[in-house]
């Protein structure tokens, strides 16, 4: 077996030992005589498994029993739906920060909902960066205010989260559970699943329950977030395999310590923004108080060696680091699951490529 | 390993050969030295499993350049949204049949958007049917027609495909490519993939592409059809392990020889039949000429027996054969990659159970 270190944006790299056991368990899971693909969703072997995958996350959260942890599927894109059907009513109107292309996305599902108040904008801003906290517009009396914790494509990450005044919501597709959140400030946030908690299929969702019973009635039943609330997400066929991939991962974080992994993870964007930092050949895309710190973006003198950057990289064993097909650069994501490793091998190759190159 | 025959109606078995061979692949996808959970969907890698999934997928069903397969997150139970969403405009009404538990839902969730005609009712008929061809009264200039071609749960199944008059939409959740069908009959059609064609967490959807361009353009993105045809289904993130998994089975389907599969799914679901047709202790819950050759349901004389008996098939290895909680008694799901030897075993055990206690 030949692993390569793999920085992709998403899908991306998932724990070893999570894969290993995947393997080990794919044909006949611990003896029940059948894959975890081939499960009935109502049976007991699978319902563990349903049961165990939220309580862990939860735990990992420090969510009580006001909150529902529902999975849904269409990723975070179809979630940049759901919220303004649901809670999105006519007379009424959100906040909606534009911080990047996803928050940008988020929002124009919701333009054509409802009405949206765009309470900071640093989109198109370079180098690019988060609203700082005073710059958030706040509207009072808004059903709902939404924010985007990090911009996987700017590769900017916001540090403090605000207070807004109205029901918190936040995309957090790129940074759940990779460094020490208030998850209590957020009356719902979510994450597409192929990041930092599993393979694609799915947006992982935390609602307070007595949110979710705000949402409309009379949208379809798989677009209310009661139906998942009520029904545990077992209204209809959930996606099985991907919540036992994300529960299996998050048995990992539990057991690595999520302290322990947000400290690693600190250090291994550290040693990569180090090694920029002390370049005069490598240029940082966002502002030094908003760095990511799982998706680091840079630039080189010219879009030539760029190219030639990740061409030589690939050919050492390190993919996907082209920056998004929307700004080009250079992207490293080095989500919970990238292995140190993998960084050391990336800041290695980069002093060497400046070296010769610069 | 000691696989168990297992009857789940889904998540249900899938071929041993492409389970097998995503084990062996799990951790390292055919040395390009990752998952294929953890592939980019804009890579090249990804992009040749999901090309290849499309195009055996077209070529079993005999899909022209004028058809688009779409993997849409959700399931069935989300198409049943989606599909009065995109086609059924004020003004307009749509034919449904309601024919059993999942045709009920989908006019359901259709009567939630717009006009509904039904234009069948055998929903609660016992014993359990189809409606005969001249028994649907279409409406003349329905927006669609939209019926189900076999329901999982009363083990009824459609075996002419009527001519509506309208475009016809087909639900194939549990019998697609189970058996001769002219798909070229349908306008669209779609399965939910956890019965014949992979694991949960996605519906296969094949649409004419004119029919889409005709769909809404005012709802969200991610429920417009359009969005999945135009970009490939890669918008935004697939679930892309689902996929894999669809496209190996549908190779092993293509290896195996669809006539060939055809004939076993025919002479699987007579053994059954014919052990209950041959005794006085077996009732079938169909009537003759619409019991499904996917979903085999039957009753025994008592509740208690029913209980006896699923206990007892449990205890040698045969799973997941009590009906829906919804209707009682027994059901075995026989799906495409279900085994004959599992059929043998059980039909064995049917005429043992009923001289121990007929």
């Amino acid at each position: 077996m030949s692993r390569v270190y793999n920085f992709s944006a998403g899908p991306a790299v998932l724990p070893l030992e999570v894969l290993q056991n995947a393997q080990a368990d794919l044909v006949d899971y611990k003896g029940c005589g059948m894959s975890v693909m081939e499960m009935s969703h109502r049976g007991k072997d699978y319902d563990a498994i349903h049961q165990e995958a939220i309580a862990t996350f939860k735990e990992l959260c420090g969510l009580g029993d006001d909150w529902s942890v529902c999975f849904i599927q269409g990723g975070a894109s179809m979630q940049f739906a759901m919220i303004p059907m649901n809670f999105l009513g006519a007379g009424q109107s959100a906040d909606y920060a534009n911080q990047g292309t996803w928050s940008n996305k988020a929002l124009k599902q919701a333009q054509m909902i409802g009405n949206v108040n765009v309470v900071a904008n640093c989109q198109k801003d370079i180098p690019t960066r988060m609203p700082a906290n005073d710059e958030f517009k706040w509207t009072a009396g808004a059903a709902y205010s939404h924010i985007c914790t990090n911009e996987t494509i700017s590769g900017a990450e916001l540090k403090v989260i605000p207070d807004s005044g109205s029901p918190l919501i936040g995309d957090m597709s790129s940074d759940i559970l990779s460094c020490e959140r208030d998850y209590s400030k957020f009356t719902m946030f979510y994450a597409g699943a192929q990041k930092n908690l599993g393979p694609s299929g799915m947006a992982v969702v935390a609602i307070r329950k007595e949110f979710a019973e705000k949402g409309s009635t009379s949208i379809p039943t798989m677009l209310q977030y009661r139906t998942y609330v009520d029904e545990n997400s077992l209204y209809n066929t959930p996606p099985t395999w991907g919540i036992y991939i994300f529960g299996e991962t998050m048995k990992w974080v539990k057991k690595m310590g999520k302290e322990n992994l947000f400290k690693l993870n600190a250090e291994k964007a550290k040693k990569i923004y180090d090694v920029i930092d002390g370049s005069g050949f490598y240029r940082g895309t966002a502002l030094k108080e908003y760095r990511s710190n799982m998706n680091v973006t840079w630039r080189l003198p010219t879009e030539e060696l760029e190219a030639q950057f990740i061409k030589e990289a690939t050919a050492a064993g390190m993919k996907s680091l082209k920056g998004h097909r929307s700004v080009g650069g250079i992207r490293a994501s080095i989500y919970n699951a990238f292995p140190m490793a993998g960084v050391d091998c990336l800041v290695d190759f980069m002093k060497e490529f400046e070296k010769k190159n610069g």
